[in-house]
């Protein structure tokens, strides 16, 4: 008897929970059934035909079930998601049922062909693909309407029955994770590929950009110290420190999408072909026919959409900047009130006192940032995107303004209102350091320490002399669910955003910004290590082929960086004293070197291939293999057809 | 008995000739009966299965053969270089035979589905596809090595027995086609469907984008009359009218790329699959193993390829610029020359001898540009480039940067060195003109006339009364040989490109350029369509969905021409003397209104979508469809697959 590919197989011997999911206390038993069986049952019925088990916790509530699936069915979804794996003759191949014997590794009896989290992903992926059928409504809950191709899943989500759907952690290999990301103090590279199989592709990739753009920083940070040291103040100097920095920049986001190609190749998510998009869980709509697909589905008009984004939201983002504008300005005055402080009462606490205006505003503008964040993630929910990419990209967009804005504008006010060079080194080390360690703390310290508190109070209360390898699945479980939830790579990326601003926007006036990225990073490996391990839930893997739209925000960040530091230079008085004659001369000059150098900029992006030789070729050859697949297929059915025909 | 899918049947009775092969006279007959044997050989034996009839001329040589194919040949062949169709639903899909059912207009004996340019594009790559089998030459010519994959047809053009393949004019269709393009005077658009079906998408596609840009331009000229009628010297007014270019040429050149997703839609280009490419026929090397297709082929390292563009090539572009710079100056002594000796003896013949310069210059730079493109072309195929694509990339970049300072240099030179704007519109205006002139006079009327002499001859040679319509089709064929080959639309967008050059770069000191490139483009429509249909021999349609590469060329040069012209405007004396106390308020002024206006461009050509809705959507459900079947698939095998694992 083939193992596992039956409606009957839930028996416990060969079952591995993978997916935890926690229904809402006080569910409906009809509900329970029908969603379990829905889930059980067949592909040819409709189901999912994954395994699903009941987690009798000690109080005897059974509201939380385990979710696994049988090796066979496991290979088969791993075709559906369209998984990406190394052939034995080591190059990459969409997976497929048919051809398994062709892969690395694979034998039948391997259960570690696929990697846990792909597990995960491939039954994520099928509870969402779990879709009603002539269902109207979800049993016993008649408001919780469906419609035919409704995902169950994310109904029940909606409408509150579902209350979240985690994967389980592998305590063994976390460990092992562990261990060898952070365990120990050394100096070499994050094991990337161990992260990428237990977190999946999206986070692997943060974690390899913070590294790569870590190591990237260093030039930037090496150069930088002797200027602090030796105090260099000559203006040629920093000049070539720009110039340097602008080039330097260019060649570290272009080489950037090389080394992403190179990982991406590796882990077979550049080959992953794209899904189909589905509509988001919160996308919401009068019942009516998708152009598209042809299905009944809600569907909200673009232009209502056009009319909250230009009516609402896009005034509402205005008012937030010129908030933030205003508060910036209140800055200034406290600022001031500082100075003349210290110049009333000279003592050391006046002289202290004339960092603790940066200081607040730093604080506050951690602050703004964090409650724009929830607002914008309203109006964006608010404006109802159809598709998560299409939300996403408008939610990004109307973050990094104003993140921008909030955090640049005053440093933009100072260099070029008030020409104040001293104050604009204080103020940026000032707000980099500050909100450096802000982050460090809210991020990653403050919920470990939360979450540690947690669990020392959970392990009390249970059976109290356990050790952590013999915790059973239940206790598991019930650690695991009340841990926070990872909310996705936005707010790292933004950080390393912002960060790159600090660095290059002001570069040849504060050489030492990049020392103090580079420490700030190193810390930031180890703590966002910390939190994926330690503080929240595991993530679902979710495959990825780049970085997204953060590659296009850092080239913008290095286009802007070019213009303020030429600007920059051009103001400085070193470079004043050498046109002494004309200032027209002296302008001019500046104008046609920011000029050059953005043409350079551009030439180079455009010169540096995207993907490294090696990469390309491999793509052209399985390109040429599939055109080649296709010709045969067409020269088969031609012969056929000729047979047929002479026979005639 | 299905007609036509047979060896046997290359009887005359269904026999159309599409295309036209010119062997070598002299040609051993070894070599001509092997080279038909494979062109009406069988699929399966691997010949291109077509029909071929010599064509007896009346001096008795046979070296000129007729090819055509079967109404099934043909459809298959459809399906194979991958037609895109509009199917009865009016949504447009790739071609198969096995579906050819749903297809608009398609019948068994409906002849006209394919257009006669799809089928001599069919016969085309079905030639080229030809290849060699076990032979290690060309019959009778043992110094035209093959081996197994080479295209017998390439080796038969780079070893000089093949002469040419063309395909044969439709003269029925050919005289509807140029009645309703060029035959009656009218205001109205061209029959670009037309223009498609007889000629081919990339020259429908030019013709297109030649008739957008002219009505692009139209706007401009309209603003611009007035500034030379009422003589408007008010810098103010040619702030208005440079902004208004800036922004409206970022405009035009947005929607253009809508307008040609809707025409290449229509066409079914714009969903054509990309075929694989094989090496250009020039290409040559050592034998080795291609890493891609692991065919044997010859291969040259890139190394060396590198060496050649950045050893010899690259120092000869620059010789190149050199020259030009050194003629421009030449040019400029000539100019002074003209100015005393007009100063000296003030009469009609000095004042107009002011403006000789000028015109042999513009003469001048046409003959420079003309020679040296052949020198690019021949130093481009040196270079020994794999793909067609690779070598037209690096043909055109050097063409374009040649280009670009011969004809805009001595402008520049004059604006912004000699800072003389009088002079700057007088040699805008002798260039743009003379220009004009000489490319419609040396691109159509001298070919054309040159044609029309030789036809005559031809015809009073050959039997004399005959009118147009009983031209035999030996006589036809004769007299299309003969005709010059054109060579793509290469020069026909470099002259708009340098047009668009003229009329943006330094449109605030010359509005009525935008005139005389409306009045040019007009009368360039007429000259244009009567040289591809009078001047030429018919050239074989190539499918494509974009004009590529010169897509990027317009939009840097709209880049430029926002840096020019904020220059120009802020070293008017009127805008000077809005800044009566600072120069550098004014410089600064300038430099933040370029920046403003360069970022205003780069957000409308981010915001304004490449596709229309309408467009986007007919994608999407095709994907839409595609990925569907896929999932079907899928779903079948895997249901397929249970059944057997139950029934084991």
């Amino acid at each position: 008897v083939v193992e596992g590919w039956s409606f009957l197989d839930t028996v416990e011997s060969n079952f591995r929970p993978l997916v935890v999911i926690e229904l809402a206390k006080g569910t409906k038993e009809e509900t329970i059934e029908w969603f379990t069986k829905r889930i059980v049952d067949k592909k040819a019925n409709g189901g999912a035909q994954l395994l699903i088990k009941p987690l009798v916790m000690e109080n005897g509530v059974e509201n939380i079930y385990l979710v696994g699936a049988s090796h066979l069915r496991l290979l088969l979804g791993a075709e559906t998601v369209g998984l990406v794996k190394e052939c034995s003759d080591n190059s990459m191949r969409a997976f497929t049922y048919s051809s398994r014997k062709t892969f690395k590794d694979f034998a039948d009896d391997n259960h570690n062909f696929l990697t846990m989290a792909e597990c995960q992903y491939i039954i994520k992926h099928e509870l969402e693909n779990l879709r009603a059928k002539t269902e109207k409504m979800i049993p016993g809950y008649p408001q919780a309407k469906l419609y035919p191709g409704k995902s169950i899943v994310r109904r029940l989500l909606t409408s509150g029955i579902l209350v979240q759907i985690f994967p389980l952690h592998d305590r063994e290999e976390l460990k092992k994770l562990r261990h060898s990301w952070y365990g120990r103090v050394k100096v070499g590279y994050q094991p990337l590929d161990d992260i990428r199989c237990y977190f999946g592709e999206t986070i692997a990739l943060y974690f390899g950009f913070l590294e790569y753009f870590t190591f990237a920083l260093i030039p930037m940070a090496v150069i930088g110290i002797p200027y602090y040291v030796f105090a260099w103040e000559d203006y040629d100097k920093y000049v070539m420190f720009a110039t340097f920095n602008l080039l330097w920049s260019t060649v570290i986001l272009e080489v950037w999408k090389r080394i992403c190609a190179i990982l991406t190749y590796r882990w077979g998510t550049l080959l992953m072909k794209r899904q189909f998009e589905e509509p988001r869980p919160g996308f919401h709509g009068v019942l009516g026919i998708n152009p598209v697909t042809g299905r009944e589905e809600p569907v909200y008009s673009s232009f209502k959409r056009q009319l909250r984004i230009y009516l609402v939201s896009l005034p509402f983002v205005c008012l937030c900047l010129y908030f933030s504008l205003y508060v910036m300005m209140i800055y200034f005055d406290l600022e001031q009130w500082a100075l003349d402080y210290h110049k009333e009462n000279e003592s050391n606490f006046s002289s202290l006192m004339l960092y603790v205006p940066s200081i607040i505003y730093a604080v506050v503008i951690e602050i703004m940032n964090r409650i724009y964040r929830y607002a914008a993630e309203f109006l964006t929910s608010w404006e109802n995107h159809r598709l998560e990419s299409s939300y996403q990209n408008h939610l990004i967009l109307k973050v990094l303004v104003f993140n921008f804005l909030n955090c640049f504008a005053s440093l933009f006010y100072i260099a070029f209102v008030l020409f104040d060079m001293k104050l604009l080194r204080q103020s940026l080390a000032t707000l980099l350091i500050t909100s450096q360690i802000l982050n460090q703390f809210a991020e990653s310290l403050l919920p470990y320490w939360l979450q540690k508190r947690y669990n020392r109070r959970m392990k009390k209360r249970m059976c109290s002399q356990k050790t952590d390898r013999d915790v059973s699945i239940a206790e598991q479980v019930n650690m695991e669910k009340e841990m926070g939830t990872y909310l996705g790579t936005f707010d790292d990326y933004l950080e390393l955003f912002l960060q790159f601003g600090y660095v290059s926007l002001f570069s040849c006036v504060y050489p030492l910004a990049a020392v103090f990225a580079v420490l700030n990073n190193i810390t930031e490996i180890y703590s966002d290590a910390l939190k994926m391990c330690r503080v929240y839930k595991r993530p679902f893997a979710e495959p990825t082929a780049n970085i997204g739209v953060w590659q296009l925000a850092f080239e913008t960040m290095s286009v802007i960086s070019v213009v303020t530091n030429c600007i920059l230079i051009g103001m400085s008085p070193q470079v004043d004293a050498l046109f002494p004659d004309s200032k027209m001369d002296l302008v001019l000059t500046v104008a046609l070197v920011e000029h050059l150098l953005l043409a350079v900029k551009f030439i180079m992006a455009f010169v540096i291939p995207d993907k490294p030789r090696d990469i390309q070729m491999k793509l052209a050859k399985l390109e040429f293999e599939s055109l080649e697949a296709l010709k045969q297929q067409v020269r088969a059915f031609q012969m056929q057809l000729h047979f047929l025909l002479i026979h005639h």
